[in-house]
């Protein structure tokens, strides 16, 4: 039976919050898999305003058969700061991408923005713990992807970034977290790494410049993207011409849905 | 294609509330209705312990892609009282079964079911207006439809209540409200009335009394019920078998749900 046809008073009702509302596509990405796994849930959209924030969610932590939120722009550092418990990557990272509302109606959160990279790469064969890894870019993504790089036992990381400063702090607080971990600022050059990841956005558009040089992608080497479209990035063809294995970037997304869907409890 | 299958970032959202949730109908209702209809709309089910009403309330206030909601049991009083603006209808009877939240979020409540009864019986060619009414019962569902003939303009209504103290309390609530209308308590006999109302329970079970002697079930009375399930009760049978006309209650709900549905904006 089509899903909404079989919403009925026992299904348990899931949301992804977020401002402006109509681009979310989570609800897209959940409800065919609810359906698919004959799950009794649904997802629908939460527009909440910046300062309607805390009345939103005290709203659906009331609400007993309200199981969670995918959170998205621009919520993912209030919402972490507003959660009862934040998992250890969502307080690194300083900002949720998921929370659940458990029996007691307390609000956790976290962040699987780096774990759903590193479970795609494993899940295409490409396993990071062990390995040497070139990150270009220290933004919201990069930042989830060092931590998270770094929690699966990179056997070294070096963060490339335009701003320097900014991959210095990065470095800083991934050597923190992780003190075994031989983090690093380094220049955009692969210098013996056996993975590079760009999680800038260069790529994003045709005129963009290639966030490594060309002549650094050799045979062997692993080139791992995030972004999801264009599938074929310019590193990425540059990439496959060169020899280089690559990464497509939709695998992070996958990934992050199973392990989002995992921690809301809405694959049950 | 399939409803929850169809939600996107657009799609607005409406909710029913009830405590306990699990048997609320409303979703299974209106959804089919938005997909027969093409409307870009979901209603989902919203569990509000009578303790965090207000703090759910405010929370889907506070959403600007939330349209409103189906109230029900136990909700119906302690709504009326948070709301905004009240209905005429929902301010006499004292409870409100639909609230909407216009565009200053403002929440803004009515009651339908005096309503629903009255337009399903025009439906089935049944006009009340300037017709003598014999109202079997006083309780909850009977204040509504009392109101409900009041404003539509019988000529004469008289209410039996096996309380009497209800009835004349609720024939002097509608008397003040509508000074026009003949209202009167009187016993289970339909006195020259055309038309017999039963708003009681009696006929829920096979067990239970008619709630009017059968020999009182004349050629051209119109026996009308609001109990649904069974759809014949031994009161419509017996009408049946003594030549009257009868209406059946099911009519009331698929009009109420016309009318929430419009109040709402739910339909567009």
């Amino acid at each position: 039976m089509p899903a909404t046809l079989s919403i009925t008073g026992t299904t348990r009702v899931y949301g992804v919050i977020a401002d402006p509302i109509a681009h979310v596509r989570a609800p897209m990405v959940f409800n065919p898999l609810f359906e698919q796994k004959g799950t009794d849930a649904v997802m629908v959209p939460v527009h909440a305003p910046a300062d309607r924030l805390e009345t939103v969610l005290d709203g659906l932590k009331a609400q007993p058969n309200f199981g969670g939120l995918a959170v998205t722009v621009p919520h993912k550092l209030a919402i972490m700061e507003l959660c009862d418990e934040v998992g250890r990557q969502g307080r690194l990272v300083g900002a949720v991408n998921a929370v659940r509302f458990d029996e007691k109606r307390q609000m956790i959160g976290d962040n699987f923005d780096g774990a759903g990279f590193v479970a795609g790469m494993r899940a295409e064969g490409h396993e990071v713990t062990g390995r040497s890894v070139l990150q270009l870019g220290a933004g919201g993504a990069g930042r989830a992807i060092a931590f998270a790089l770094a929690d699966a036992g990179v056997s070294r990381l070096v963060i490339h970034n335009r701003t320097r400063a900014k991959a210095e702090e990065l470095a800083a607080a991934v050597s923190a977290a992780y003190p075994q971990v031989p983090v690093s600022v380094g220049a955009a050059e692969p210098d013996g790494c056996e993975i590079v990841v760009n999680t800038t956005s260069a790529g994003l558009h045709d005129s963009d410049p290639l966030p490594i040089n060309r002549d650094f992608l050799v045979p062997g080497l692993l080139v791992a993207e995030i972004i999801m479209i264009p599938e074929r990035t310019a590193l990425l063809e540059s990439a496959l011409e060169r020899g280089c294995k690559i990464q497509f970037g939709r695998h992070m997304l996958d990934k992050q849905i199973d392990l989002i869907g995992g921690f809301l409890r809405c694959f049950q």
